[in-house]
């Protein structure tokens, strides 16, 4: 999640439109126990990992076993104009999953099959709710891999639909260049399909795309067809301590514009080692540091490294330790992406207000370097971890959810930060999506007519607003 | 350009609609002598290299320096609901810029200018009308380079337009890949840009990847921010004859699932050798051959080029043979880029029908020997290229003009092979566009939903079908 430009917008606007008893009978007539109106299971589907207050839950959720399933709800929801939200695993930041304007949740989890693996083509077909995780665990075999990996063990539905990358976007690209095509149910409940298993292909609209990082507003996506890569031949992953993040910064910038295909390079700073040494138990030199990878060839990895290792040194880096067994490279990742709950439990009550700003490589240094200064003045508690070789970091600023003043005090840290990354023409969001938080945010990026076009596209495929309404941009 | 299901396709339907003389005064009143209804101009303009028969041309040609004056043409042309069509350098191959509907075309060959270059951040910004050798040279000395290069020295804004790729497409991707923000006029003549300088974002809508491909339909593209990449330390490339395509195209198949980061690799049938042996002055062995290039340092290269000969010597791959200079390089590709003038060289008068079907690479052999041996049985003279490594490759149906009956064998065999490429899960066109010629072929590929959802967006932001009409789908 990301802090918007004034305290209120942690408290969404809610505007609940009725769901007709009518509707609720016909969900339970078709889906029996798989319509549920708990309210435990209503309130779970209706928050995520964002710092937003509580609004009222959905109404009902239906658990989706097949696309037919999701068309007949989105159908009987469409009939009665009332919205559908998607759910996935839960993991968004952004309030995508919040019911503001009321309406029926789809939970995808179920549709949890690996539908096709096609390994000499390097492309497999999923259902939704499978997860990143479960994916590669299921195509271990065949010696590929999928490598976009965001946090959390976020289903490809979700990931899709967020536009989402994580550590290994540097070399192999994000959600946007590893989904060849999708099966997506329509706001009038109609199944189609985009794109094909071909590499590459110029015949009409990029649907594909479209869909991909429209967050559940033009359809719901129910099956995705990906990309997959060999496993390296050879991987070996390395930290290397610097005396200030600048200089951590500087040594990354250098890497990318020399075209090094290293495969990871994930800044730290101080205050994240110290929590991620508490958290996973690590002995991290306490100083700014890179986390990095390299995959090739044993002699390209070598080649890599040692040319990374001499840029590094050339920034004072030092305290370079490898790792090379696969045992030491999970321990290593497993705390950078643990990096988010070790900041939580750094702080015991705390939420954390994630920013997500990108920037182009060699305007890094000065966006971050003028944000650190200013969370450091502010006296909150943070940390900070970057995507860096693409230019995308994360602040997290550890509030206490009760102290009005610590969230509005975060909120205008993340305002400068994301006025700054604008200005230095960067993005307001790498790969966390907008939802709510961040729509005043859009609007400043994109400028008012791009989303006056994304919207007439919205008004167009989605004429009653029923598709996640409320996110994005206001319709 | 490609065969559609019947000959009369290559007859386009002509609706021309009135094209009111207040207009051509307010567009000669606004454009002074850069408003031209010479009747060479405009005839000029209303053809491509397609095989279509003529049409009437547009009725006036803008030549605009800026995109204030695209958006100032677009404007009074919305406004009398005239068609507009935008024209790069005229290298279409599947009728884009015929004037179908009749209306006015706009030339952007005069906004030249490459605008702004970011080496430290590997992006460059340009008017559409650079083309993209003029790209290439204007940044020599930046040691970067832009890596898509279809045959002809298009414009960055026909190749954007039309989501272009051409041989180095296997390592570097295509225009969908390497197209990082635009700017756009609208069908009211607004100016919006799309995409930032970040090398990713999660922020709304698409609107890049869906201009990115949509032929002019949707807006006229005026500037273009590209990615960039570092000129490789090495460069090798390699030529290896084969006994048979089948051998050939084995070869790359194992090459592209092993992971090999080859920059290109290319097929050129025995038919293509001998017609570029004649062309260009080489003596290649006439037989199937793999046209292969190298990127990286010079211990990767060597290690690539190992792998790939090891592989290429299992299939009975010979007569390897090296090109480490950089002019003996230029002139191998230089070879390949003029296959299709070599090949119309071939048979005084003929014209060249072009085919573009691109599959998963599993499907390759089975798809193109199939095709291989409908097109020997012909009789038809014929080329064969391929960008193999992406699953893409071209048959250069070589026919009269005149013979009708030639015409027709030309159609029904493309028509067969998109029928064999869409079964195999592939796509009708890899890289050329739909134009006129695969309008049927797109139905058939993506499915009437989905043709359909791609028609309701048109619907929304071209209300009056102004923009390139009668291309792509019909309205």
């Amino acid at each position: 999640m990301n802090a918007p430009n004034t305290a209120q917008h942690l408290m969404p606007a809610v505007n609940q439109r009725p769901v007709p008893p009518a509707l609720l009978d016909a969900l339970k007539a078709a889906f029996g126990d798989r319509c549920s109106t708990a309210p435990a299971v209503c309130e779970q589907h209706g928050r995520d990992e964002s710092a937003y207050t509580t609004v009222p839950p959905p109404a009902a959720v239906v658990f989706a076993l097949s696309t037919e399933d999701v068309s007949r709800a989105v159908a009987l929801a469409a009939a009665h104009h009332v919205p559908i939200i998607p759910f996935g695993v839960g993991s968004s930041l952004e309030g995508h999953l919040l019911a503001v304007e009321g309406g029926i949740s789809i939970d995808l989890s179920r549709m949890n099959q690996v539908l096709t693996v096609n390994p000499e083509d390097l492309t497999v077909t999923v259902q939704a709710g499978v997860t990143r995780k479960q994916l590669n665990e299921e195509i271990k075999s065949t010696g590929l891999f999928f490598p976009i990996d965001p946090g959390a063990d976020a289903s490809i539905g979700g990931m899709s639909a967020t536009r989402a990358s994580g550590t290994n976007a540097v070399r192999y690209g994000t959600m946007r260049e590893n989904v060849l095509g999708l099966q997506v149910v329509t706001a009038s409940g109609e199944v189609i399909r985009t794109g094909t298993r071909a590499r590459k292909s110029s015949a009409g609209y990029d649907l594909t795309r479209l869909m991909v990082g429209s967050e559940g507003t033009l359809g719901v996506i129910t099956e995705i067809t990906l990309k997959l890569y060999p496993l390296p031949e050879a991987v070996s992953a390395a930290t290397c301590s610097f005396p200030s993040i600048e200089a951590a910064v500087r040594t990354t910038i250098q890497i990318i514009q020399m075209g090094i295909p290293i495969a990871r390079v994930e800044l730290i700073d101080a205050n994240a080692v110290r929590m991620v040494n508490a958290h996973s138990k690590l002995t991290l030199p306490e100083q700014p540091m890179l986390l990095m990878e390299f995959h090739g060839s044993p002699a390209s990895v070598k080649e890599q490294a040692e040319t990374v290792q001499d840029i590094a040194k050339d920034h004072q880096g030092h305290a370079f330790e490898w790792a090379t067994t696969p045992e030491d490279r999970t321990r290593l990742w497993t705390a950078r992406h643990n990096t988010y709950f070790a900041g939580i439990q750094s702080r015991p009550g705390c939420r954390a207000i994630s920013t997500d700003t990108c920037v182009p490589i060699s305007r890094l240094a000065d966006c971050l370097l003028e944000s650190v200064a200013e969370v450091d003045a502010s006296g909150i508690p943070y940390f900070l971890v970057g995507h860096v070789g693409d230019g995308n970091f994360h602040f997290g600023y550890l509030i206490d959810p009760n102290s009005a003043q610590e969230r509005a005090t975060a909120e205008e840290l993340n305002h400068k930060l994301v006025t700054r990354a604008l200005a230095l023409e960067g993005t307001c969001t790498g790969e966390h999506g907008i939802g709510l938080h961040k729509m005043d945010f859009l609007v400043s990026e994109a400028g008012a007519g791009a989303v006056s076009m994304m919207r007439t596209i919205k008004h167009a495929l989605d004429p009653h607003n029923i598709m996640n309404p409320g996110k994005v941009f206001v319709y």
